[in-house]
């Protein structure tokens, strides 16, 4: 039942629960050298809370991270770097009607046979959106690490049910107005749009999906362990982890299953004494490798499964059918608050890479 | 640049290239007692090569098994079986001239720079689609023990192009007529329409993409290692390794991102005794784990990227631009070829995660 | 440089430095239904202290774990279970000293050169025998799995410098006595020379160091995955990462280099319907597999390289030859706080290997 | 059942038995760029069987590597290598009278219940000593990396029953003499006793076992992963895969637990500007990490257990006691053939080491 690792040289382990005493991850390959203070994990711990109570749950997180260990001085040691956040609230009560309904759409069914229902159902638990907090951190320092390479991860919300961003979004244009609005659309007018839709939506006591898209600039060519450990391979591997994500595709995706060769394929040119493609249809990866362009890559994410409205269900002490409501906090769109946790997931995952593909050195130099 | 394993308790290496001596496949962790021959893969391989000449390259394959270690007296032992199968043809002429002008949409540029212009470029070497003779081997291993748990793994051609399979097809449909057509299409209207969207491209010197669909029956409910080592993500990963794919979604997946709560949730029932859903928009995962629905997944592969058209591409020795014209053997479109490829890679995610969960012992019994 | 991870399927991650803020394990792959609470780790990790200020070092500390994850109403859930002890004392100065002065005998200078000198030296930061707490906390729940399957664990000094154990210590007594002496030495007479040997070598300003041996009973026979994942290659590997061991065999180990194969071999008989051996030479491995015999093993600790003596060292700023005399805290001798952590470690190896091996299940029964 | 890979970065998974058709090697993670042909394993795989019939066993084995993927043009591609050698003797016939009764020492019987008796028995099968060849034939590969970093791996026969070089042998004869004697002992005259004691003990249907001591020169300062991914933890797993072995100790090892500390520290100079110690009790690992010094250890070999005297076993069909006498071929001491085994799995866990630790690049440039 192990498989709360990921990473082969840049190895994170995380744990902790939605209801439990905390949330917490372990880093463990981090180069030595690096300066790291639990502040530097504030800004993307409250990029994941947008300051918006109408569109994300009632809940406070006032996430603050304790750095346990793994930094001496203000500097990394090359030990495993332990950060933790503590549940502030523990108000309970909420979930003891739900821990023999399973809630349709959420983990809990499957996951009181994996657990023979000793898994903690309050909350999701385990399989809590909270648990995205570890990805969070480790992404903080993976950040960190990439901004030496001038690696940069760009996310949005470029979907929220059937609010869509059509035009093209400029580089500089994501890196300003991303997380300038509360549904993290650098598009204003849609994002207002988005926003709308949500409030609409949660007044329905229903829930909205959306689709994020990301952006990595500057990745260099030739990254990748081919053939399984692809930089595609795992950075699906990796989003798969994020709760209610059911699909990924990497450039035109879905769509280039409908081109022809001749228009999907990506040609050469040089620019600047550099090799491009004058299209990047191939999102930046070309078997299993990154090419030098863009890695550009969308995520599904499903509508939250906790609705305000009516469902069938079944008691599983009586396995007799029933049905269910949900009250209590909830996201009515989780989009808003993943598009960090994409980016943290992809820096994750590219650190691991690049420090195998040697561009990422064990002991770190002082930063010009 | 290790990256040739993948699974955790059934574990397969694989090795060969296009223009090599041969491909191969090191499985690892396969119970003992199970019943094994080298014709066992005859049928899995034949599979991967359509009956067609028109629709698939000239390449001849007549791949026949050798089991090299881990089988003694017509059953596995419990040591790694290795499974070689000959490359016939070694005519590596036709690759000479490719060697400094990477080809559009192929792996040729970024491998050039990972292997410093060591990598064996005849045929795409190592990142050939030649290469999933290895998933097919392992694939047929992993899906005798499947069908020892009734699991059972139903992929074919949904689209090719622009043509598409828009009604439902049942069970006995796929089981019946998917390997019928070339195509691996089950719907022979649709598949004569494939067929002939293909001949009509290969003319052209163009060439197509599609979409396969899995459904895998009978997954018991809870199979994942959540967080990290979830059924999808790890079937994901193990997706991304066969060439041309471009995204992967379960259940209503992108679809789904669009889609209310009230919509999207799987609402349970019970029927025959058992906890069902009364849909399946989760594709049979729920926070990673089995929920005991059908798994359904979808498969974007990208259009072949060899085309017989000219592209633009620049000479890695001289950094002129310059064009190509990708001449030999090449298949029009690779989705035929691909449908038994994903179903042997699902085959082997599963027995891996079913191993780890405790539904495959380490000893088999003789099969009633 | 990761490297803080053990196990497949039951795999520990550890953390923590001898003066930073915590010590702490994550354990993954944990049953769920096992009763947990914080007090469980209370006896083994009051083991680790013998309770005789003469013999271990003058440093306080009163080990309280607290439970962070993967414990819900007091049964563990299968996520990941998160374990810390705090660092009482905070006393670092001891250390500036020696920051460019690395101690003889100690990690200190590779340590420096592997970290870029970013490593945490005070008190041998990572590399300290407090990071063994950890060990200590991850066998707690070894332990508790493994009485389960009634095996057991007994280490014990079989020799503190050239005091030595030359008789044959049955099961009983050292269940009963070894940890009655504060050297973790069951016969009591040997016990009392080693007490004062040690006394006297910390009176010298010098140190000792010892041999523990370590007998694992009802080991079930054929555990172990030759031919790299054996079980005493497995059981090395762990062994070494407690500080100070320099070697390790199993059964009559370098004695049987000298022996004859007809005086070594362990003949087979039947006693009580069961194939036993009628020695037990091989110490219960042969060819990585348990044999079904007690598991036997020694383990060679050095003497502890702290010593109140004049030693040369290097100034590693001036690269000027210099000489270091350490103050402070430290063991005249680790072996005694050494024997439950060969316990746990062992614990935590075989319970890897027999969740493998199909002995513990997912899902925990409740315990008769 | 998995556990035939070893390795993070330079990985290598083996396969074969003794009877089976080959014996092989899949090495991952190879930089690109490094010349190898089929021959230069010659060398190599000739050291493990010397020049001398009354000392080995009377089988045949004239070992011829293919290379069969992972090399183009003579020089690796960084895909993964696979290295095959035929089995060329086939009489098994020897071996059917065993299948019930397990030979005493031999893994035989744990094997039988661990794979259920569909193991492969004929000649110990997996468990055979004729597996090493696939560790010869990875150490071949990392050896040729090593020599880029002028490391040099010098293991030879310590000692063999009760004969034993207890004479300071220097680098130089080590290299010079090692391999010149068929009992792979650099002090000619021990060389002829050891020699002698093996051709007796054949006579007497016996066998004898022996130490092997191995010193690796040029080791860079700080390779290693503490704490669990320790240089000395990753030796001891890998040398515990070769089949006899029953111990393993550092530099001093267990004569070290007899010394106080003032004698077994060793003490740092200025030597050529460098760091060195002026003794090497420590064998060159301090903490796990190498230290610099050269890496020194000791592996102890068990008699071989194949012996041709009457030994007490048990027929597993009729759970009846009973006796065996071993017919055929078998070494009368494997110490011999295990001196290029052991430094070829030193070897490997290097490479892998020195990977990691970014000694080593990806890709290789010609050598000067």
């Amino acid at each position: 039942m192990v498989g709360n690792s990921i990473g082969k040289v840049f190895k994170i382990t995380t744990f902790g629960e939605s209801h439990g005493s905390c949330i917490g991850v372990v880093v463990d390959g981090c180069p030595s050298g690096l300066p790291l203070i639990d502040n530097d994990f504030n800004e993307d711990l409250s990029k994941r809370i947008p300051n918006e109570p109408k569109i994300v749950s009632a809940r406070k997180e006032i996430d603050k991270v304790h750095i346990c260990s793994g930094v001496f001085k203000g500097l990394t040691t090359g030990a495993p770097i332990t950060l933790i956040v503590d549940n502030c609230e523990g108000i309970s009560k909420d979930y003891d009607l739900i821990k023999d309904l399973p809630r349709p759409g959420h983990a809990d069914y499957p996951a009181i046979i994996r657990y023979g229902g000793f898994n903690d159902y309050r909350g999701g638990g385990r399989f809590s959106g909270r648990g995205t907090v570890s990805i969070i951190m480790g992404g903080t320092i993976a950040k960190k690490l990439l901004s030496r390479l001038n690696i940069e991860i760009l996310a949005f919300a470029k979907s929220i049910g059937n609010i869509e961003v059509k035009r093209t979004i400029s580089f500089e244009e994501l890196r300003k107005n991303r997380y300038s609005t509360v549904v993290r659309c650098p598009d204003l007018d849609i994002a207002k749009l988005m926003k709308k839709s949500i409030i609409q939506s949660k007044k329905e006591g229903n829930s909205l999906g959306g689709i994020i898209e990301c952006v990595v600039l500057n990745v260099p060519v030739g990254v990748g362990d081919p053939v399984f450990d692809t930089i595609d391979g795992d950075i699906a591997k990796m989003i798969f982890s994020i709760p209610a994500v059911k699909g990924i595709d990497f450039g035109t995706g879905f769509e280039s299953a409908k081109l022809k060769g001749s228009e999907n394929n990506d040609q050469y040119a040089i620019c600047d004494d550099t090799i491009v493609t004058t299209s990047n249809n191939a999102g930046g990866i070309l078997g299993g490798l990154s090419s030098g362009m863009p890695i550009i890559l969308s995520v599904a994410f499903k509508p939250t499964p906790s609705i305000g409205l009516n469902q069938n269900t079944v008691n599983l002490k009586t396995m007799k059918e029933t049905s269910i409501k949900i009250s209590g906090r909830h996201d009515p769109c989780v989009v808003p608050k993943a598009v960090p946790v994409v980016e943290a997931a992809l820096a994750i995952v590219l650190v691991d890479h690049l420090i195998r593909a040697g561009f990422i050195p064990n002991v770190l130099k002082e930063q010009k």
